[in-house]
């Protein structure tokens, strides 16, 4: 846009997002406009509740309300579309048509984002416009930016971390309270840390979301969020975190990964209950923040840490992308430009594997027997209760491949003297 | 600069740092062509050891390469200056001549950044170039960045954290053998993590240069860094974090902190060691590392972590800047604007205070009764040992101003019966 110009803004959504989006746009109006070095307007806020959130905001007469966008959308004095609807196929309507219109867009949408990447991204350079998304992966956190202008120089060779409040709280609470997941989702649902459906948090969906957009970013390659493999914290117990903490100084968060190979090839990538080294810095991350570790071949190692989520940390991110796109520089996010990522498997590793096994001779030996088939070597084995029916059996494995795991972990789950019940997690590698 | 211009980079300083930079201005040419949409060629290297340098680098014949700096600044090709010398007088003649050629100027200088700011930025706006200084502030921690834009909608009310390696080292490496600071520092001046003369470092005037800069960014009022106090980290002793670990639950770090006031009026800013609590992020930050904690008022609390020294990171900085420059975005970075800042006192905090008495009767209350005249009251008290000429006293106060606390610190130091050598330490409040 020319140096200068007046840029008109339409906010369409107003829930809790949207709402302190518009809000701010009409606080902080001269500090944005300054920053900017043009007048920022509020021109539109869309939502079928539209007129009603624009009594409570105070909005001037001059901000329009409507319950749909088609006028906003044909407003000439609209340049950036802050698309806010949240799901998908409102969204995306929303956003093809802002295109068709020649209007910026700005999302804060990860599932519509990842899903529809290359879609957007094509549709975005066809018409000539931006389409930018930094509230899309860790919210008020400006990782986009960051590896987009900060780490420029930098080829970002992994990037990994903590990319979900809701379980990150969940994970934190149990391990505090030595509560069960049962009570911690409870609790996270009273405070509004998890909603009411929390399925894609907890099974790791989100997170894929937001890691399927950094390795699109990162390699040059599209990621689909469905190929990258997922687990979530759904099946990880109490006395797996209290065992985790005393017996191996590790507690448990769900890590998100995806790192390019160096020629280019193939994406890493893949979320996963991690149990990671008490000191190490994402063990610190309590409660409902998102921290992201990035390695970068000159800046060396980074973390960023701060709130993934909550109306004025997304409302921040939002307005630092229409100020971005108002001042041109939406197009310089790397962005792929080679076809679809293959998606490789992830880096060998230790595990540790939770069963609950019948206690009846040589139950153990045939677990045993069947990590030693699929060559996985086991480093400690745990087994302290007796006398239940199922006793729960801990056992950590030498650095081994996803593939021999899950192929003894099949074949263990099989036996008649071991419980479905189990749980698995990924050791942080030394040096990842 | 107009788009697509081809951009011609001078490196002038050929230490480890510009070294790295005319190195990785080679090695990485097309990807940062890529990312600024033009051409960007590494024209000259400037140092007396320039020519050595550049056959051990490989530099080919199209780099120029020159002792002194003068026909670097005359070549019209040269559109960006990367000050790498060091020091104040030298630096501060290339940066002016560079600004007097028309040249942009870069530079990882935060002695001369904080000590010539408002001379440098005035010099630089008369001229109409860029003067921008990423790598000032924390390495490859891209934090400058991260205010300027990923926060831009953001008012940032306190940024404070560990802005040295050397001394978060040495704290780092008491805290976990238990040795004294003479022997962490000659184990860090063996690593290289710290310089022969590291008086800088320990008295906290490295962090109050950085605290200057950012003072200035965030508060539209310059920031003198002779005006911000400081307190350095020479006279901790390992007693002292032995007892703030077992007893407080507490670790030290060196801690910079400002904050502008509500009103613009002043600037809350210091240098201090702090005790933080162990679960606290700030208190995961081991060895070399940097941590910045930000305080924004739509994002929330943020954390940007990483390497603050180095070649690596410090080049990928420096480039950063050379891109952020070439493209023209020099000028966003908050600037003072308001005059020179007034540093108000530090928020009020509890305080640790380690004396040695002598084990003399009334000694204890003597002290007691300093602390009491000046409105200090005391939180806890704690005298382990008996018997030694001079025992150790830890007092740890509740909440006071610093004006109380020096000048009981004044009065209890005068008395005869306590040695001059102590330890103080600001406790971190809650919520900063």
């Amino acid at each position: 846009m020319k140096p200068g110009k007046r840029i008109g803004v339409a906010v369409c959504g107003l829930g809790n997002v949207g709402a302190e989006t518009a809000r701010l746009l009409r606080v902080r109006k001269s500090e944005l406009s300054a920053r900017l070095g043009a007048p920022l307007d509020l021109r539109w806020v869309v939502s079928r509740r539209a007129a009603a959130t624009a009594r409570t905001l105070g909005l001037p007469a001059s901000v329009r309300r409507a319950k749909t966008p088609e006028r906003a959308l044909r407003d000439p004095s609209v340049d950036v579309v802050v698309e806010l609807f949240g799901g998908l196929d409102a969204a995306r309507r929303l956003v093809r048509a802002a295109f068709a219109a020649g209007k910026h867009v700005v999302t804060a949408n990860k599932h519509l984002v990842s899903e529809r990447f290359e879609e957007l991204d094509r549709a975005a350079r066809r018409a000539g416009v931006g389409f930018v998304y930094e509230a899309a992966v860790a919210g008020g956190i400006p990782i986009i930016g960051a590896i987009r202008d900060g780490l420029a120089a930098n080829r970002v060779e992994r990037v990994s971390g903590i990319f979900n409040g809701t379980t990150n709280y969940i994970l934190s609470k149990m391990a505090h309270d030595g509560c069960e997941m049962g009570s911690a989702l409870a609790e996270a649902q009273r405070l509004g840390m998890a909603e009411r459906d929390p399925t894609m948090d907890l099974n790791g969906s989100d997170t894929t979301h937001k890691i399927a957009i950094l390795g699109s970013m990162l390699s040059g390659r599209w990621v689909e969020p469905r190929k990258v493999p997922r687990e979530g914290i759904e099946r990880i117990e109490a006395e797996d975190i209290l065992f985790a903490a005393s017996r191996l100084g590790r507690t448990v968060r769900l890590i998100g990964t995806v790192a390019p190979s160096g020629d280019g090839g193939s994406v890493e990538a893949h979320v996963q209950p991690t149990l990671i080294p008490l000191e190490h810095p994402l063990a610190a991350v309590h409660g409902g923040y998102n921290a992201i570790l990035v390695q970068a071949s000159s800046a060396e190692d980074l973390m960023f840490y701060g709130k993934g989520a909550g109306p004025g940390p997304t409302a921040s991110a939002v307005l630092a992308d229409v100020l971005a796109v108002a001042r041109g520089d939406a197009g310089r996010a790397p962005r792929p430009t080679r076809g679809r990522a293959k998606i490789s498997p992830e880096s060998p590793a230790p595990y540790f594997l939770k069963l609950r096994v019948a206690d009846v001779p040589g139950a153990l030996s045939a677990i045993t027997g069947k990590l030693g088939k699929e060559g996985v070597s086991i480093a400690q084995i745990y087994q302290n209760e007796r006398g239940a029916r199922w006793v729960p059996v801990m056992i950590l494995t030498h650095k081994t491949t996803r593939e021999r795991l899950d192929r003894a972990r099949a074949a263990i789950l099989a036996l008649k003297t071991v419980s479905r019940a189990h749980s698995l997690l990924r050791l942080l590698p030394d040096g990842a």
